[in-house]
């Protein structure tokens, strides 16, 4: 069956598994300490314009969200997120499983807003009741959002001055990151990440690769995060699997141009979908697009066609989610438009 | 430079990464509901004789422990094992993260003594300040053991039988159970796993897979434990990468076959070290051979090949692993003679 | 100065010291196994009507929430509750610091509707994404409310017939429970909480100790829960400190008989309050009383008198409240009417 | 009957309860903002010579532990102490539920020895697998120890600048802080105390208070402690019953005389088991003796007299513990001489 249930539907790009093909028999040290994890990181830092960052592989993104936060907070502190942040909602509470609470606010299009962050964070230190509380630690969003949207540069240095004024870092997930930079609507580049947030990470599962996510710590990481990677079993034994992908991806930009891939094939999806007259959920500029689909005529096309269902519009209509990857073609957008 | 540091240096056996090049285009849901991992946990299920009972692909063994340990034990509860387990040393503390004591018993090459183990329980649920103790709630051991050794069938059967009598169920770590198996002093086979143990697990990473274990519970898994797994960070988005690789590995028993070309060439090994007059720090029926070597001797020859330095011996001597793989090739045992 | 900024001002009702006095220099074995706590817990469980129940003593209202709840939950659930329940908001994460997600629901007047827990269950039921997410495990209120407020007989046995229907405890936070049920609007007594609830907390500290809450599980506590109680640092050597305290207590209902003066003086409050023309927030029926200031006029009587300011109402005026205890005088009530 | 179980069998020191009675009344404000809290901890701060430092009063001893640990240490750190420590036996896993690791030294009577603690460190940070593991964070030593025994100045020394020198706190757990200063064999005071560890707490529970351990940080608690402290449900709401406690303990030396009358009995105890013929155990210069029983004499005088039952010596022996407090009485061991 025809997938746009997601953007993690396929293998991996070709190149990347070529590539582990050819090294399967070199012998390598472990957890990370091999020649290509070694590679992958300085080419992932120039891409990121900072040379004197660090750069750790691990293996998904819950289990990237719930280690990075863990190393950057205090047993006393939470992070802040909007309410449909990924990591209070689709991660069975990874983060309260280390002990913190996510502390949330309102969110539009998935997108924090600067202006609400700035007054929770004042009302929060201004609380008389605050020592009794959890205290803000860290600013988490994600780019792009659960909806596919997407922050400018702006609304990033906005939030990041924010945080900082109040003595927070900004984490970005960026699971989808690559999408998000590959949109026409984005204003900035991967090189601008180090000035627009205090730690990110740089999706690979959504993105081509089999497994993995690169963090970035462009100021240098916490103090043995090494060993708190560990502890929380994020670990890889056979590092080469992480360092290999990212070496790949990170070579001749192959990173920039898949994803480029689905955003081109995202636009494509838009005009079929305009064509037949669906109704958009939200306006999207990356892969991920939702529609209003009557529920008698989502069943139907339901047996050709796989989609994420969302949420209830209302009692006949149901939000669905149509997501293209680095993987999806013309002919699969061509199919899509047969079926629709 | 020639590697016999560890069972992990090389990358896959080749028809796993032949497996995933050619199924790399299929479109599949994540997360483990691929008919790759539906087609490997019935494979493993069928060659364990359990095929009512559950399977679950984790990716690393410490994610592995700590995540089944979890699930296992309520919180007042802490995990059995020897002083040298892998859980009470080298995992960073990632039980206690979760809440729980390892709870220790000395070790005999290795491996938990029953009479020490029926003693500890016995004492422990007669000790006047138990209600102010953790208390034991699941045994924990390994085959093979941190130092290669392995438990006879009537060893593990004791076990079992101790701790379920107490209440406990009894948890085999198995990162190196392909290599315990094949042992030829190993007089059971994966079979016998489901009567000699409450839930254990299958290790890939070390023995021809990426990465990857196969946790088996022959009885069925904890109540959710789809999301203790997710909560952990070890639920794997494309699932597939793991069920490709665990049905590959339990079809046409190529895990067996693969296993048994590394205990081949430890017996070569142990030929080799005792051609050259090199004592045995204690004697290993798997993969793994811990030597004694003189300092100076061991700086030189480490210069061309590696090994593992376990534990010092004496002023002037050094107790060093030497791991074979199912990679491991006559000619590098050749090489290593020749070097040694 | 004049406090009325909460009920826990001052130290405990005389009989209490009176009776730690009288019975110090008896030699008592520690932990509870004393004979002032059997007394008390016995005392308790016949006022409950339950003599079948458990009751174990803790010392404080948010350690009481953390240890109850985390012995309730396993690691996978979280704890409903409205968005202003204690557990969320003012307990410094204590519920998170044990590793589970409080999910909140909306409030009204403090308080859980019945119909909103029902639809929220089975939207978690339902969810097609529901093993990536925190299962409920339990449902949380408090009684009486943040706000003052309580529920009725029906409303309770609504929420704890719909949290058994989707398979959890109801657990009733009595920090207040007192005040709750000497309110002449309460329609039920306290031998009726065994039927209204799976697990509940009589509070001490608010109503007449020095510390101290005991909680009545009616049907028998959890496994091991006075480990679990050690474990979360909630056992007190001196157990009789509580235990000659509840005793007390619940020697000829004196529980419920201060209980009754707090509310009698503050329907005396609210009349003085209307008297002088100040604006209520909400109506409450127990010893809370929130009322609305105008900023200045607060500023000057603050001088004067304590109370607790609540949150801003608008930007000239301040919501604030006004709180009797057991042992609130007429003559402060007649001081307080002076000063407004 | 005859209780020489431990030092927490009678309630609190006559002082204490009458100062609870008299200011009973007084409407003060919570959780440790009210003046006698204030005066307990200057108090406390002069008479340990250190009036920069912050002092925090908890309710006992495991919270203690539990709270001041994890305050202390990062998630990749674990807990130094030998293998008697309290923290790692008797309290039902309260620092590995907090997430944290008691890595266990050898014990010599109880005690820590200074060598062996900078070997453990040493071997640590030079050990290959270092990051693979745990970290030690700080050491924990109790003064008095388990055993009775007690550190000298140079010994504290000792293992206060080995612990630093290797960047870790001195932790000292003074749940019998008093018993051992009042020791004639203790050749250091209460204001030393400063010099000799990093942080150490001050028992009241067994030293004459109902409950309650001041922690003093010489140089300053670690950043929102008191949100810690709430977080750890270890925040008392009516402050006062810590603070007058601690006030009253602190004035005139209270706390130092009655320390001493628990010595005075010890030894008029030790001349009692002594002239009896009645064997030691070991030596112990504080409250706690230990002596061994037959098993058939330890029945029949078990049922006049209750000591508490330590460690089988042999099949025919018990370890007992007979402890003198605050509150022994001449008479009391005059008693016993005629009970032995």
């Amino acid at each position: 069956m025809l997938l746009f249930r997601c953007d993690y539907a396929e293998g991996a790009h070709p190149d990347i598994l070529r590539r582990l093909t050819e090294t399967n028999f070199e012998q390598l040290d472990g957890y990370g300490s091999d020649p290509y994890t070694e590679s992958a990181k300085r080419k992932i830092l120039q891409a990121c314009g900072c040379p004197g960052g660090e750069v750790y592989l691990l293996v998904g993104g819950t289990q990237t969200n719930s280690t990075v936060i863990a190393a950057l907070l205090r047993d006393y502190e939470g992070a802040v997120a909007v309410e449909t942040g990924h990591i209070g909602v689709h991660e069975a509470g990874a983060v309260e499983y280390t002990g913190h609470k996510v502390l949330t606010l309102p969110q539009h299009l998935g997108k924090m807003d600067p202006g609400e962050l700035e007054a929770y964070l004042c009302a929060a230190e201004a609380d008389p009741n605050r020592d009794h509380m959890v205290w803000p630690g860290l600013v988490y969003v994600s780019q792009s959002t659960e909806y596919g949207t997407i922050y400018t540069r702006e609304e990033l240095a906005k939030l990041k001055a924010i945080a900082n004024r109040h003595g927070l870092p900004l984490f970005v997930d960026g699971a989808r990151l690559g999408y998000a930079l590959a949109s026409p609507k984005c204003d900035f580049g991967i090189a601008d990440m180090k000035d627009l947030c205090d730690v990110f990470y740089i999706g690979g599962t959504k993105v081509g690769a089999l497994c993995g996510e690169a963090v970035v710590f462009p100021a240098g990481a916490p103090k043995h995060f090494f060993t708190t990677v560990k502890q929380h079993g994020a670990l890889l034994a056979k590092g080469r699997l992480l360092g290999v992908q990212f070496d790949t991806l990170f070579t001749d930009n192959l990173y920039g141009r898949i994803a480029a891939n689905a955003i081109e094939r995202a636009q494509e999806l838009i005009a079929v979908l305009k064509e037949k007259g669906i109704p958009f959920f939200l306006e999207s500029p990356t892969n991920q697009q939702f529609v209003i689909l009557e529920n008698s005529y989502m069943e139907r096309i339901g047996r050709q066609v796989g989609f994420d269902i969302w949420q209830p519009y209302d009692e006949s209509h149901t939000v669905v989610r149509f997501a293209t990857s680095w993987a999806t073609t013309r002919d699969q957008i061509e199919k899509l438009r047969e079926i629709l």
